[in-house]
């Protein structure tokens, strides 16, 4: 069973982004939020049979762990009550693709963050997800869009979630969404810079001192962790850290959304594969078919094929870590027999 | 002959980080700057003898390219005033470092930025630098130290250091310094990713249509790129741009700052060796032993020996590109018979 643990919806009908282009002209305006739109089970049906599932099929994978499009998150968006409704309209539309292909997808949900607000509204959101059978969420470390203003995931301030998160027994993709910072490119800087200044962080702080059962996921291969893991052991060593082994890789978890063989390679060397979840982030950041290959340059599971793995290795990969961090997910799986 | 393009004076005499506290005191309190202090030669002799002269010996390489220490530049201290006076003070250091030591040391030169100053300040020093024998500079994409606040290093806003550097055939390295944003660790966040997203900007825009000629360093490996070159090449295609072989990678060059082996190996996988300038940011970002290997974690050399490199390479890696990159070095090194 190959499980993709990083898949978005980025294909939803246009009625949904309408709506959310509509609802943000009426905070400006200081209009209520219109009505959200009717969409119908086919035009869903439609948007992820053409997209998601017919390349999950193509490429060979079974299920995706799903989420509302990141970079549409735009938690910089409005206020608080604008992404609360927009967080909700989004994880709704997820648990109606789950309930339309139940056995091909399991929602992950976005939170109504917003700059500088507490993070209760997260909390409740998230509650009302697993309920719905979501098995994580999406944490934007940097709900400013590119202004980087709210504290260190290892800061107090994000306790609520990771408390929550640790009752329900469910793991976090640490993800941001768009930049409205010029200088950051969203999916090719902002992306990769939250990944690796995330892990630095864990580096920095005790977060799992406190929360050793707390289970996140760096997307993006780990950002630049693994090309700088000798700087990352090293400055742990001059932290007075214990080895990454202990201080920091109980609790984190890289995807495979590298888009070359070298990458892939190179991330399977120097990251044991017990810490790996295979993803690929489709449909996403990168589209086009790679010239130098002829596939799509996120078929990541292509370069995990061809790296030099285990069988062990690749179950771990492919199937096993995904349950493991998500374990509602593998609830879900058993309770149907896989 | 081996060449490190990459070494800050981190050790240089403590009187000269007390100046540097007192005249950001006298700042703060509306006072002129104290007087520099005296250093003796002999003071600077030993900072350099007892560090970076006994690693350089000792792991095999013949000189480095000398700037001052990256972290302290910190930009965003003060104004505009303060930052061309602490600009002075260190490259007049480098200065001196280079008169003791002319046949180890050559100076790359800090700039007097400040965020939200023209680089009117940052021209005039760099042509004073250059007339002292300097032969480049550091480039700071980010002077607000973590807040991002000035354009994309595409942007206009640019463009005298750019004309600049045309003008004298120097190149830059593109080089933030110390964070003040709390989210992002300095050498394990901060500068990772100051070199991730110049690399996006320069795909993003057309800086080299502009400046054929132009020529920038991007340190640490090149940040998060060469692990995610296929992210790239999916992005510039993308964005419409042409392969990154012409777009950019004529007027970029990376350096062997990753400390471990298969960070390096991925680095030479991926980039041409004709684009990679061997560096250690020697002594500087991670000063401890690697217990996996017994060496320093910043011993790029043992790195570079390593890789699966022709003879030729390894020429081009540890001396020939950086006299391309560097032309007035070159200049130096034949007027030695070098």
């Amino acid at each position: 069973m190959i499980i993709d643990c990083h898949g978005h919806y980025t294909t939803a009908p246009p009625q949904h982004d309408a709506w959310r282009k509509s609802q943000l002209v009426a905070f400006r305006e200081g209009r209520p939020s219109p009505e959200y739109p009717a969409i119908s089970d086919d035009e869903i049906r439609e948007s992820i049979e053409q997209n998601q599932l017919r390349l999950l099929r193509e490429r060979g994978a079974d299920m995706t762990i799903f989420s509302p499009r990141a970079s549409a998150m735009a938690h910089h968006e409005g206020d608080e009550r604008v992404s609360i409704e927009w967080a909700r309209a989004c994880n709704d539309l997820i648990a109606r693709v789950v309930g339309l292909f139940p056995e091909t997808f399991i929602g992950v949900c976005q939170l109504p963050q917003s700059p500088g607000a507490e993070l209760k509204a997260s909390v409740a959101e998230l509650e009302r997800c697993v309920q719905m059978g979501f098995v994580g969420c999406n944490l934007n470390p940097d709900p400013s869009g590119g202004w980087w203003t709210s504290p260190p995931l290892t800061d107090r301030y994000w306790y609520p979630v990771y408390e929550k998160m640790t009752e329900l027994d469910v793991p976090a993709m640490v993800h941001v969404s768009a930049s409205c910072n010029p200088v950051f490119h969203a999916t090719g800087a902002h992306y990769i810079n939250a990944d690796t200044t995330a892990f630095m962080q864990f580096i920095q702080g005790d977060l799992f001192a406190d929360f050793p059962d707390l289970r996140l996921v760096i997307p993006h291969g780990g950002g630049a962790v693994p090309y700088h893991w000798g700087r990352y052991r090293g400055l742990a060593d001059m932290l007075g850290k214990p080895p990454l082994s202990e201080h920091v890789m109980k609790n984190v978890f890289f995807d495979t959304c590298v888009y070359h063989q070298p990458g892939i390679d190179l991330l399977f060397r120097v990251i044991d594969a017990g810490h790996v979840l295979f993803g690929s982030e489709m449909v996403g950041a990168v589209r086009g078919i790679d010239p130098e290959t002829g596939h799509y340059f996120d078929d990541t599971k292509r370069y995990v094929d061809a790296a030099a793995l285990t069988d062990a290795e690749r179950v771990q990969v492919y199937s096993a870590n995904a349950r493991r961090v998500y374990p509602r997910l593998d609830q879900a799986l058993r309770e149907r027999g896989q």
